[in-house]
């Protein structure tokens, strides 16, 4: 019986095979490199309209698990040496970016990523087939249950797929990070001798340089280059080899660790199986800390947008400190207006990846007993989360961060306006004289060095020394 | 001079025209209805790879409000009449669901949707210059600008499509609930015999029907119904005419009200202008609410789909109370088994919209003055997610509640096992006597009616008559 | 046998009397008023540190679902006059604020609340006991269980008595609304000629008055009195009377429609029997569109405490156009800094209320089956953020808004230097004009006005029209 | 001038002395250790009613940070020797518990933890002055500012502090995970050898241990005692000398680093400088990604509190694997039910947990240029989150996991009944026989093993030999 939906009526008026598997027959359209078990899940999820080949990295996991796994088998002895060949190039050529647009699942999906495993199977086997001169759907010759998922469950082979992926994600993200940051780090340099007033609580501070500042944001960035290389290791563990909750049922004692071994060798990252694979199948711990890592990378990029978006409000009611540079018209209506869109949409994106973490956190607190059942939803938003950070990441240095310039009159204006310059004269004229005189700048709208001059608090020398820009961004010892 | 990216140099080799803004000229390809200002975003935001055209009840928004705002400024004599036309034209293609393609603009956006905006105004101007007998890009007859956006700022004309395409998307919505609700109680219906335990707390309770479960489903998604038509009212009030910041600056003083008229004859609802025009300019609280409704709305089904995965779970180690349809068989590993993937799914499309209004409330609360420069996505945000619950739903219904089954047997033996049978004759044998036979059936395995007619602490036509279904699942009388 | 803790050995050393539940003996402090289970369920849980006790309209709801339970058991004749007069004495004690020491059980607490339940039945006896002339603990006399608690489960009581709490929170929640609203709109008024700069995506806009900017921020929570008002009925349907599950076992089949006609007496909200009794005991629907309301009154007010915060940013350095009245001392290192300390308070605040509504979330979705086990955290949260809205509004009103004056100078100031005005020029000297003068003011540090008039593009005095504040706060005719 | 509040009219009934600040007089109880700052403070922010003083590893770390502070001013020469005794003397009080009654401050106020800093100072000074014979007050003698603060900013005394408090209970916290890790340890060797089903997406899925579904609790929670141990090192870098703004503005040279050293041994860990001071200041990313590992542990929890609860259900009508302990009677309507309602607990302080990592992902965007003024947000909530999980990992492990015993006989007929023993005959009898069987015991309710033998499709010999539970739950060789 060939189930009766409007997809299947389609496919059957163009050229097409009929396959079979549990639940019955199935019409796959003839040029389809899936089978049967993908279409049953095309028909079943149309939700959000990403499939997985929007996730080139994702499909490369699956590819290198199953060469893994392929090896190994054959290692133990329970895989032939053609079927080997085959399972081989049908990898190579998904790990060289060929066949992707056969990966038609939908990202969110039932089954804890059996119908995305079973994708990868059939792709695998019928690439293999025609390696092997059969046609399509020939599965006596090669079977994408028997031979492509031989010694695996997708509770092993999944989850290992999702964490090789994230590792080869991993690298492009921190590349863009590390970009991002020497961008703030040439700006650092380029404004070292900017000296400018520092705020906090958006009340005037003390001075500092703009240097300082955007060294700030280059040193904080920094942080998470370290920080998130850090967190590879959290990614190395994999439960292949546990099958289907972790007990190894059905695979060879040897299997685990030749799996392993080979798919570090695969992957090029050393990968390590986890001491205890029943927790490794149902564990979605490292999953989480990596969200809230892509977490915290979003919020200090939507920190520092917001602070570009302050130090360039303006130009003439505003902070006007810095130019973005225009990369747009800002407005239909009003003319010469340019807008910081740039940073602007950083912290959209920054929204979406919390939004992403906290649907993360749902799906692995909803986990029951032997296995997550809602890792595909962890693995979409994780890998969304990567994507959109270095595009996000991108886009800010490219079209904001090397383009910013520096007022450097207007901020040296704000300085010597400041009322918060009395600070540094503190231990020179005393807390009282120094809050009289900030009450009656405040009052007369008078400048303090003006307020201090007449009062001959201080002499001129001494005054001048002390609001050197050197002397005041820095500590120093008392200089009477 | 031309912006040097390596898009542009790809659409200079391919047939193209040159636009102009305030930054400059640009290349557009020669066959797209959109324009320069598109063209620049298009190249600034590369975020989410979803364009515009993936949400069509937005574009349809856009091309109304244009529409109205068209008739508006015809009336109070700003518009010409063939300007008014190749508009109105442009509009309805629009409506009718053409062009779409051409909006390619990022879903995720600075500018607080000045680039959508634009988007539309391009489009609906160059089908408009066709219309007319010009080329595309010949704005000297039709302007994106002075006629297509005339007396609009992307501050009142985009957040008033928002509305727009949202009460469009509303209706399906609703739609695809109502018939969930019907499915849910035509089981209610069914299954109005099938008597089986209750649970509280995972622990036995006392006796219901399976009726009165799947009645609560139909209950508490029908209240939805209700709540959600409720909502409309808030995505009515809209802020059209406020131009850039509400105080309607450059706009006729006749417009606002005009152009409001108009739309709601457009669109086919009572739109109204708010009392506040500065004030429904940046707030963002009917989203935030909508929002929060769509979230009540996916806490639900997935509770709902939790309780279907328990209810059927098994066969043999779990409840076992139902039978969900198998859709894919559930395992490479293990023969047989199927799994409850469509429940699956929905809880983690509810997790994602939980994620969404995470989003949401962030970009809500970020808004600075006279603008929610955030917009965009939270416009993305509550879009997908209404997309996704209505998917889930259907999918829901389609594939999973209107096969659902009763193991009748199962579940009779399972009240008459119980031990929750006693709160039933509590009231006859006491509540001393009941919590010794409840100890008793727990420590001896044996079933608490043996108990008591074992201790013939009641004569049994009575305990027949206390113990029918229908005495036990309703507040009854005493019998004695 | 009496459970071996440290508290119990505490208890043991002062007066105390000995109480027996299903599980054994107990000692309760002699004086306690509270008995055995509330007793378990202090040394069970300690958790927060907070106890019932800290939220006396929750108590006052106990107390008064008691009264009216009494009196439809008295009206079905299950409960004798002189049972009535006690539990009615005992209940009218606690709504007067009287004996609310004695709730001392954690707001997190497992059980779905029956130990929160327990703690009032408990209670109430024990008054009532003494009203009786009975010591403290002869339940043969009036009975926690069988008397005070007659027809109720936990699962009917506890959620009713929660949305009495709520009703009576509520009307407290809306006054300091009201009055924060009056405080704003009071402020509306008094800044109406006060001309200044709108401003949107921080970048300079066009003109508007302050008491505009103001006028917003009390229409925005004017919605909100009308919108929070709108969810009483939400909150009026009770399931009382449902006992167990919602099927009503073991109550008369008149009794909850008596139960809930005295209730609303009781109270002075009409509420109103739920139709499907079963839904009503396990759905949170409710409580997460009502926390969801708190999370949008939140976010509104963290909105505007953004907004005053920049507004007052400076003095010198900052937009510097309203002063906020200080409150304290801003630093121990920067003589004569203020801050604005109160709305940053209220901000912190909001973000706890946004974290408090993730917290119902999950609390909610993960309810199963007949019951949601999570009540208890739902409660605490949903109370715990009206409070702190409510408390934050008071501050915020009393501490800031009514204090905040306008600096009238630099506002018009920043409008005369600014370059948005020549928005308002744009109709009579054309856009290309505009965009040139826009220019060439930014690049020259020019004022608009200044190059307009040294080009002679528009008569003095037709300049001087347009540029009267109410012409340009407001929609108006063209005036040539 | 005296500030006329309710709160001052109360204090000047009773005694009390007259301080003043930059703002003026106020009333301050007479045997109050705190000063003016703090009384101002106190009358400012009446929101969550919990004082610092509820979390003293808080209060312990300011005194750490002022007695290093003084020893290193005393070493640079700035500090008098009495000074800097009774400076030790007052810090050394805080350090051993006492007068944190005089800690009174709201734990959420505005000021970014000026009003904190201040209790502190003054409760130092005054407790200083006592010791040196002085009265309350007479700060001449030992001052607030001037000498407890010397050298420092809230800016960076404040945080600092927060990360000494941090590191304080941090301790406690790994403390009770690793005794809660023992006792799912523990019950992992006591249930080694009890076989039963092990479950994916709550169908049958093939054996495993009891011990091993407890011993991957006790896995999982392992894997966090190490990963909060390195989280450690996130929490020791301060800025401790920056002073306002991190550029350490009227700071000596040598202080930072000698305050710091003095502090490492205060304290007793490792604490040290951060390189860029300016960044330091401002940067909440160490508490972010602190929060999302309490986020993480709260998960893990909760997921193994849903299992256990799952595990326990019944008696009749569920899983009915495991019993835990009685804690308390369940129902006051249902005799003989008791429920799980620790882990219910567990899971309620897990989504309290994950909505204040909400509330501090908040907190931590909403930081603005050189400082972030939502710190006392974030340091309430880590702090809290961090002393519920404490608590209900306490309380988790004595009041349940200790106590939890398996139902031996019924897991295993479990697993005679359950048709996914099917899989372990797979590699013997064949894929497609085993698929056979499975639908016909699934129809025919026979047992797996029955059908097997009826159609003797292995010998007895061998089928016992497979089915050995050492056979089923680890890999394996073939046996033929």
């Amino acid at each position: 019986m060939i189930i009766d939906t409007p997809r299947q009526d389609e496919i059957l008026k163009q050229p097409h095979r009929i396959e079979k598997d549990l639940l019955g027959y199935l019409a796959v359209p003839a040029e389809a490199y899936y089978g049967v078990q993908t279409q049953r899940a095309l028909e079943n999820f149309v939700l959000t309209g990403v499939p997985l080949a929007h996730f080139p990295k994702l499909i490369i996991g699956l590819a290198m698990v199953k060469k893994a796994a392929a090896s190994a088998n054959f290692d133990t002895g329970h895989l032939e040496a053609r079927h080997l060949e085959a399972i081989h190039y049908a990898c190579d050529c998904l790990i060289n970016g060929q066949y992707h647009e056969q990966f038609v699942v939908d990202m969110i999906q039932g089954g804890a990523g059996t119908s995305t495993n079973m994708n990868a199977n059939e792709v695998i086997a019928n690439i293999g087939l025609e390696y092997l001169g059969h046609a399509k759907g020939a599965y006596e010759h090669l079977h994408p249950n028997n031979h492509v998922n031989m010694s695996q469950s997708t509770n092993d082979a999944y989850p290992t797929a999702i964490r090789v992926g994230l590792q080869l994600s991993h690298a492009e993200l921190v590349d863009s990070l590390a970009l991002l940051q020497e961008a703030f780090a040439s700006k650092r340099d380029e404004f070292h001798d900017v000296i400018k007033m520092g705020r906090t609580q958006l009340q005037d501070a003390v001075p500092m340089t703009l240097g300082q500042e955007f060294g700030a944001y280059a040193t904080t960035l920094g942080e998470d280059i370290e920080r998130i290389a850090g967190m590879y290791d959290l990614l190395r563990e994999v439960n292949l080899g546990g099958t289907a909750i972790g007990t190894g049922i059905n695979a060879d004692p040897l299997y685990a660790d030749l799996a392993v071994a080979h798919l570090s060798h695969v992957c090029g990252h050393p990968m390590r199986l986890a001491a205890d694979l029943i927790e490794a199948t149902s564990d979605m711990g490292a999953f989480v800390l990596f969200s809230g890592m892509t977490k915290r990378l979003a919020i200090k990029l939507s920190k520092i947008c917001n602070d570009l978006r302050l130090l360039s409000s303006g130009p003439r009611t505003g902070f006007n400190e810095i130019n973005l540079p225009a990369q747009q018209p800002g407005s239909s209506i009003m003319p010469g207006k340019v807008n910081p869109v740039i940073p602007e949409a950083v912290n959209q994106v920054a929204y979406q990846v919390v939004g992403n973490d906290m649907a993360i956190t749902m799906a692995a607190e909803n986990g029951q007993l032997q296995l997550n059942v809602m890792e595909p939803l962890i693995a979409y938003k994780i890998l969304e989360s990567m994507r959109l950070l270095r595009r996000a990441m991108d886009m800010l240095r490219e079209r904001c961060v090397v383009g910013i310039t520096a007022n450097r009159e207007r901020c040296l204006d704000l300085v010597n306006q400041s009322i918060g310059l009395i600070t540094a004269l503190n231990p020179y004229i005393g807390y009282d004289n120094a809050t009289r005189i900030a009450r009656t700048a405040l009052e007369t709208g008078k400048g303090v060095l003006e307020l201090v001059r007449e009062e001959g608090l201080i002499d001129d020398a001494l005054l001048e020394e002390i609001l050197k820009p050197a002397n005041m961004v820095n500590p120093r010892r008392l200089m009477v």
